[in-house]
């Protein structure tokens, strides 16, 4: 086995990818900014109990464990950031009004996704604590659509849904309660002869409704069908009014209702959303209102956000980085190390030679080079480049 | 035990810190940037035989290893970047000439190197391959000097070492040769007694020189005295010389010469530098020459870099960056929106009301306030605010 091998589902960001996968995570950091969104850095590391605290089986299976030499106890590293920003705006802020969060950074998962997805994704997101009120989620939902146009992806759609429904319908049945698990997978897989399995013994109303819900998937006139297929309960007629709202508040992205979209997160408990672009199978972005995270960390507090794998959104984001560079010489002259200080004060990438250095063509441009004329250093034009 | 108690030596970067270690970051990246280092992002995870190839039993000891559940084999944290960086180089990049790398992430350690220390520090980097040259060495010095003054850092204090004065003494005996691990650690950590009980047995010259290390510290004139009290091995010549050029070239610091200063790092091959600021006792910056690592990986390439932890270096900088902000109210008017988007891709920070939202004083000063005059939305100072 050689030792530059990688894992696999593990692997290095090389220089190209790295230059767009850093212009992308600055444009974002700078974008949550603009909103007043706070950036903070939880550890990569914690005792198991706080990660998985909020967790459902998923996030457990797919966090690495490790034993702490100091205390003995069980650490994981970090699969999803999302319930640690939750901590600290639980515990560390303790703020009472709003709150607004950012965050960047690596996670580690067990597991792929899929075949060809990463262990490492580098998950951005941003979240907003301490308002149950529908214009905090039209903030996030707008910020995550936003984000992708910030990475030239703007022809992409948002599909909209609601744990609610979900629950209203898990609510009127202990039958269906007893086996939520089971019914959110199903539902999330739109496995249909699985959910016709799941629901056979279950009140025709609730049962019925279960199985309308993954038809229940298009334009806004969905939500008028979901009216008259589903029952006509409190919570369900306040999660459709929800959609309604974000569905006309969203702007950039084509809106589709898919009520049966509750993959990813399971902690969701409101209005949650997945956006999609073309050519790509899974979601970008997802993101929702997940209330009763907070609780488990003792303080109940709203909670609304999203999050991102940049890896992914860099994959497939049309920007280029390709960055222009001056040739400079190797030398102990004074002024030429004074002209290549300054240049690079202002900015000016100025690659240097040392001596012997072939100067082969990399990863920079170097479209001009610090060249000497009549005692004085100058950029100029470099011939035969690109 | 509470859930969100973190770990012992495991620290979350809340906001105002987070701010600052974003600010630092980017300074950082870009000015390495302006030399033409081109970032990589080598992964969290690696193999383990891969991240331990070129580590003495300190790095094994201070690495977290996991258990692959794809592959069975063992796996390890990272707990230093550098030798992935050096991986990246020899295998991936894989080019001719002088290829100029720079990173930033965190790395995990089992336990933490002084009682307050991080078991998580933000390594941040630079390294240059494929040149065997001091004008390399020479760039990366400079670089991490710039690299502190960037934080604010500009009184520091750099030390000058070599690994071929201790590495001519070791080739001389093989006595001596035999325990270079516990003559390494006597002379890092300055123990002058432990030193004469290693040294009793050996060759009095050789003896005599490894004694006389932890007294050669001080200014430029400790390398005439080096040359009367050490060996006249060429080996020894050719180190002292080279300390010479590096102490002339270094600019922004003070420079001593600290001949048993070889702590840390314990793949160096050549010169090697510690980077101190007033008040705090641990290096802020360490680098040097470590030749011989990319040759591990099957490809011998020169190589000489340094590393920082951003962490340490932001608790300690000076340098401030609190964000003057706008505060916008709540509302559905197209007009207030448009501003506030205006506003926003202008780079200002507008922080917009929720309903009910009582908007207390968090980390923005939000020193102005969106108001509406005459129909107009119009940026004024806030009143009252510091």
């Amino acid at each position: 086995m050689s030792v530059w091998l990688l894992p696999e589902n593990i692997a290095d960001v090389l220089p190209s990818e790295a230059r767009k996968l850093e212009e992308l995570r600055r444009r974002l950091l700078d974008r949550f900014r603009t909103y007043g969104y706070e950036l903070v850095m939880p550890p990569m590391l914690e005792y198991l109990e706080s990660l998985l605290s909020s967790a459902g089986p998923d996030l457990e299976l797919n966090t690495f464990k490790l034993v702490d030499q100091l205390s003995g106890r069980s650490m994981g590293i970090r699969a999803d950031i999302t319930p640690q920003v939750s901590r600290i705006d639980a515990h560390l802020l303790n703020r009472q009004g709003v709150t607004r969060l950012c965050y960047a950074g690596s996670v580690l998962q067990t597991r792929p996704v899929g075949l060809h997805a990463t262990r490492e994704p580098y998950q951005v997101g941003a979240e907003i604590f301490g308002h149950a009120g529908l214009e905090a989620d039209a903030e996030v939902q707008q910020l995550a659509i936003d984000s992708l146009a910030l990475a030239g992806l703007t022809d992409v759609r948002l599909d909209l849904c609601h744990a609610g429904v979900l629950e209203a319908l898990l609510d009127a049945s202990p039958a269906a309660r007893a086996r939520a698990y089971e019914l959110f997978a199903a539902l999330g897989g739109k496995d249909v002869p699985r959910l016709v399995e799941l629901t056979a013994d279950l009140p025709a109303e609730i049962a019925q409704a279960l199985r309308a819900l993954p038809k229940l998937y298009g334009e806004a006139d969905v939500l008028e069908r979901a009216r008259a297929e589903l029952p006509a309960f409190p919570a369900i007629r306040r999660s459709l009014d929800d959609l309604a709202y974000l569905a006309r508040q969203a702007r950039g992205a084509q809106v589709l209702i898919d009520l049966a979209d509750l993959r990813g997160y399971r902690y969701h408990s409101g209005a949650m959303f997945s956006i999609y672009a073309d050519g790509v199978s899974s979601a970008l972005a997802r993101g929702g209102r997940y209330d009763h995270v907070a609780a488990k960390f003792g303080r109940e507090r709203p909670a609304t956000g999203f999050s991102l794998d940049l890896r992914e959104v860099v994959r497939i984001s049309p920007i280029e980085a390709y960055p222009s560079a001056i040739f400079a010489p190797f030398g102990d002259d004074p002024a030429l190390r004074e002209r290549i200080a300054a240049l690079r004060d202002a900015g000016e990438i100025v690659i240097q030679a040392l001596p012997g250095d072939p100067r082969a063509v990399d990863e920079f441009d170097c479209d001009r080079e610090l060249v000497s004329r009549s005692g004085q250093w100058q950029v100029v034009a470099r011939a035969g480049v690109r």
